[in-house]
This record gives C-alpha cells, sequence and structure tokens, in this order.
C-alpha cells in the first residue's frame, strides 16, 4: 500500500478499496461511486474568522449530496455478500436519499424509515428513486428502536439495514473522509478539524482513519485535535463534555439542524474519549448561530451547506473567537450536506433584493 | 498537448486549460473548480430503452449543482482580466447561482437577474451566496434584453455580464463537457449525444469541443450524432428542424423545464445545421414526459435531474422507442442539472407511501 497505488486510483472512495470491508472488484460493480469531494482552500471564511491555513471539506459534491454516499456505498457491498433482497435505514434524512438511490443503481428494493416531519426536499429525494418511504410519527430515536425489532420480525428478513445490522460496513465508509483530506493537503494530517456529531460514529471514524494512515507509513504522525460540533437544541455530546462527564445523558431534540437530531448518540463516549486524547474539544450553538454561519460560509466560499454545515461552521467560529483554536494552523471543517436539502433555514432571506419591470429607471430607482 | 498532459491534471475543467481561454496558472486563483463529473454507465436505464452502451454525464455534482458552474469559471477569469468590479448575468436560475457562488469565491460583486417566477430553491441559491438578485416581471427573453441595454448605461460600467460581454469566453466553458465525455469513454467520441437545448450554445460547443480533440489528434475521427432536447412547451428549435427550416420563429415559452425556457435562441440556426449535419434530429416532449423522464432516470440509476434533466432523458426514450438511434451504438445522455431546484415537478407523487406509528403491527398494515 503505498501513496503511488492509491494516486492512481479512480477519482472515488474505490481508491481506498485496499482499506475497506470491500471485494477487490468493487468499482466495476454498478454503484454510486461516491467520494473524492473537493477539499476547498477557505481563504475568505478564513480571513473573517482570523484564521490562516482553513480548508472546507465539502461532502454536498456526493451523488446524493450528502456524506452518506460514502458508508452506504459500503454497506451495498455487504448486502450484496449477505444475499439481501431489500436496503432498508434509519434516517434523518440525507441516509434515506443514500439508500434509495444506491439501490437503485444496484438493482436492490428499499424500503427507508424517517420521522415524518423531516424537510420537504429529503423527503421527495428519499421517494424519488422508486423505493418505499415509511415516515414514522416520532423522533429518530423512535424510527431507529422500530428498525431493531423489524429486524427481529419475519418481515425484515433478507433485509440488510444499512446503519443496524449492517453497521459494521457502513461506519467504515467514514474512514475514507478522513484518507481524503490528508491526501488532498499533501498525505500531511490537519492539525485541527471540526467534525458534526450526529450519532458520533462519523467523528470516530476520521480518528481510526488518521490513525491507519499513520500506522500505514502513508502519513507523519503528526499530532491533530478533533472537535466535535453540535446544535444546542440536541447537545448531548456537548453537554458532557463540558460536564466533565463520560456518559452520555439523552436528550428529546429540537433544532433545525435535523441530520444531527440524534438524542440518543450511540458513539457518545468515545467522541468524548477522543476530543480529550486529542486535545480538541465538543462545542454547541444555536439555530441562529446556525443560520448565520450557513450565509457565512456561502457569502465568503460560495459553498451552500445544509444546517449540519451551519453548526459545524458555527462551531468553528465560536472556537476560533474564544481562542480555542491555534490561526495559524492546518484546519479543516466538514460540510457534510446540502443547503438545497435545508432550504426552509434561509428562505425568509432568500428573496430577490427588488422586483422590477425590465426597465433601467425601475432598475436605478431599486439599487 | 497529449493525453497524458491532461490526465495528469487536476480533477476539474483545468486539466484542460490549454484548450481554454484562460491564463496558465489559473488553477492556482480562488474559483469554483468545476467539472470532472461522472460519466454514469446507465446500464439500468439502457435496458429500460433497449440501449446497450449508454451512458449519463451527470453534471449536477458541479459545486452549484449545474453546468453552469464550467462556463462561469471561465467567464471570472475573463472578468479579473478586464477589471470588472461586479459579476452579471441574465438567468434562467442556475446561472445566477453559479455566478453569485463564484463571485463570492473570487471576491467580486454580484447583481444577476431572473425572471421573478422562478422556482424557490433556485431564487435561494441565487441570493444565499450574498450577491444582488433582481427579479423582473417579464420572461427570460425580456431579462436577456435588459441587461443588454444596463451594459450600455453607466450603471452597468465595469459589469461583467457573464453570458452577454463575457459570453465569448463564457461559452467555451461547455467545451469540457465534451473533452470529459470523451476522455471518460476512453478517448473515444460517443456515437449518440442527446443535448438539451436553451440558447443552444452548449449544443454547438460540445459539437466544437468534439471536432478540436479529432484536430488535436486526441480522439480518432469517428462520426457522431447529436440529437438537440427541448421541451415541448418551448421548442422553436425542434419545430423548425421538423419543418425543415433553416431559421428559428421565437415563441413566448410556457413549461415546467424553466432552465431551457428561451423562446428566441440564439444559436438555433447553428443547432439546426450541426443535428442535420451530423444525422442527429431535434426532438420535443411534454411536461408530463419530463416527469416521467425524471422518475425513469432516479428509479434507475439513482440519479435525480432537474426538469432539463428529464428532457434530454425523455428525448432520448422517444428517440429510442421511434427506431431514431441505434441500440449498439455508445450514447450519452446529457443531465445538466438538479432535481432539488425542481422539486414541485414530482413533489405531488414525493410523498411518504405511509406515515405510520413506530410499531410493527401499523407496519404490517401500511405495506
Amino acid at each position: 500500500m503505498t501513496r503511488a497505488d492509491i494516486e492512481s486510483g479512480p477519482a472515488n472512495i474505490w481508491r481506498y478499496r485496499s482499506l475497506l470491508p470491500v471485494p477487490v472488484d468493487v468499482a466495476s460493480k454498478p454503484n454510486m461511486n461516491p467520494g473524492w469531494t473537493k477539499l476547498v482552500k477557505a481563504g475568505n471564511l478564513g480571513r473573517a474568522l482570523g484564521l490562516k491555513n482553513l480548508y472546507v471539506k465539502d461532502d454536498s459534491g456526493n451523488p446524493t449530496h450528502s456524506f452518506k454516499d460514502r458508508v452506504v456505498a459500503i454497506a451495498v457491498e455487504a448486502a450484496r455478500n449477505f444475499g439481501f433482497h431489500t436496503l432498508s435505514c434509519s434516517s434523518t434524512g440525507n441516509l434515506a436519499g443514500a439508500v434509495t438511490a444506491a439501490a437503485a443503481r444496484a438493482g436492490l428494493e428499499a424500503c427507508v424509515f424517517i420521522p415524518a416531519n423531516l424537510e420537504a426536499a429529503k423527503i421527495a429525494m428519499a421517494r424519488v428513486f422508486g423505493g418505499k418511504l415509511i415516515g414514522i410519527d416520532g423522533t429518530y430515536d423512535e424510527v431507529n428502536r422500530f428498525c431493531s425489532e423489524l429486524i427481529g420480525d419475519p418481515l425484515g428478513d433478507k433485509w440488510g439495514f444499512v446503519n443496524v445490522n449492517l453497521r459494521p460496513y457502513y461506519a467504515e465508509g467514514s474512514k475514507t473522509l478522513a484518507y481524503e483530506i490528508a491526501e488532498q493537503l499533501g498525505w500531511r494530517l490537519p492539525e485541527q478539524i471540526v467534525i458534526p456529531i450526529a450519532s458520533g460514529s462519523q467523528l470516530t471514524k476520521i480518528d481510526k482513519g488518521f490513525r491507519e494512515l499513520v500506522q500505514l507509513g502513508l502519513v507523519e504522525d503528526t499530532p491533530y485535535k478533533i472537535f466535535g460540533a453540535q446544535a444546542a437544541g440536541c447537545s448531548p455530546v456537548s453537554t458532557a463534555y463540558k460536564a466533565g462527564h463520560d456518559v452520555v445523558q439523552p436528550v428529546k431534540p429540537d433544532t433545525i439542524a435535523k441530520s444531527l437530531a440524534i438524542g440518543n448518540p450511540a458513539d457518545g463516549p468515545y467522541v468524548l474519549d477522543i476530543a480529550r486524547r486529542t486535545g480538541g474539544a465538543v462545542e454547541d450553538v444555536t439555530d441562529a448561530e446556525i443560520v448565520a454561519a450557513i450565509k457565512l460560509l456561502a457569502s465568503t466560499e460560495g459553498v451552500f451547506a445544509e444546517t449540519a454545515g451551519g453548526v459545524t461552521v458555527g462551531v468553528l467560529k465560536k472556537l476560533a473567537e474564544s481562542g480555542r483554536l491555534d490561526p495559524e494552523a492546518e484546519t479543516v471543517v466538514l460540510n457534510t450536506g446540502d443547503g438545497l436539502k435545508t432550504l426552509d433555514a434561509i428562505s425568509d432571506d432568500a428573496q430577490p433584493t427588488a422586483v422590477i419591470r425590465p426597465s433601467l429607471d425601475a432598475f436605478r430607482a431599486a439599487v
């Protein structure tokens, strides 16, 4: 496993196939080929926040416009190998679209489960690919519990729930974010990274990905600090971090960052451990700060993030302003989703500056 | 200029920088780095349509999720060189978002003009990046005329309208679609290609791009047929094609494919010439066929196209069913935009299959 081996691979996550639980010929099968999304040098945002070496890892460039395409691609391979005929998941929205799209491409059936109160765009995207979409009257945590029940029932026989019974495969997909960031930085670990926390799995797997690269001799063993980001309306890990606790007390989510609205995050304790071990932190921001951060990122870098990206950029800002980030250090902030899926967050302000007749006089009067 | 030179370039349009009117160091300046989008082997859609070698060139993977990022990236370089301080355009929606995003990244002012009746997602995306967004009470053709007036007025001094006074630069960006398709096919021209027609510029530049590759010896000089696709509600070029005319009679658009709703397409006559010269055709599909085609593409390939993609896939289907395509030939259909921007087209059907309580009994009753 050398840098050159990887660099000669395809411009998607399969360039790292030998570090993933997938067959060697994975790239030849019909799948969504996610990944190799842009690492944007964010000079304008960096200047606004006083950070001299800032990058945005923009996963809105994935096929269904969220990082979930990465994890689903691994789960699809596992589903094929186990002989599952139906691909399923509990989802806060992005995952449902990623699963139904991947199932369509792979020729599998799909039946996915979401809280019924999701954003219209996420509902539409979870349905257009043709699978069954079941809305559950309840929170994501209730949807998740229901899926665990369904796996034990004959109804769910031969069903691969990507984030339940296929979770060990699925979760490995998040490591590709770490691999890509390091490779795109020129085979170097970032010094500081801000990652959103939903279940916490992504954050723990990025840490794992960095350590694997060190073990394989692909990058130098340089220190990095991992910062976790939550919405104040669903901040059980941030609350535990600030209180100095090792365990995470579940909460009932109430935030516009619905893709992060997991009140009982399975990997919460591991996140706490990683943030403390690496010298990072866990922080949270209010819904108003999320909206402001979406606009800040958009107007400085031309990247339109979903609310989860507002959470990470908002936390980045908060950490920078409170002196908890080294302004000289190479810093990466993740945008894991797409603003087009959470339009409500900004739609009050996202209206024309003016509506006029097509005349110069009308334009002069308007500006 | 060799294949190896290009292949060693970045995974964006700048791999072709020496074939574009841009400075040699273009990749080092802050810009959106669009392109190198996926060429999806569409086995499922091909089987549905009886086409054995079908690919979808999916430009929804661009930074603002339409092909417009390609053309704007070239125009931004020209704007810098001319010393323009404001980036502008007349737009049916996608271009406005591409321009305001690129201006934000490049540190230019933006003021863009759209018909006021556009889709909510396109309006939001044109505004979130922070420029001025002016809605015009009128059609795109009226918006376009207004912009031409504004260029002649002191108000528009030092303004670069990407598709008016910067058009010669802007239009060249569409050639990168041709370059990428040929390179992604293994340095080969496709035998058949279906391209949407708005102004017609994209189609003429793809033809130009193919011919340049032949002239440079980068691909063999093999025959290709170019098919143009319009919405029936705005089909001046298709109408002229079917009537055997050389000129295009303007129409007043009335279609859900708003990104193609240009009633007076500047490059219409060139499109007619290219379709006839290459042995292709120009065809159109109704709004109902557009919606059906969006769903067909989504459910077979996991690609969620905007209405313009419904137009190309709908025309592909119509051409295949009427025997006007060679089913054995290597065929490419373009998706130039993103379904998330035209949700209304499918939202009636894009609802949950069922909404239930989180219980197995409720699920059994629902399925």
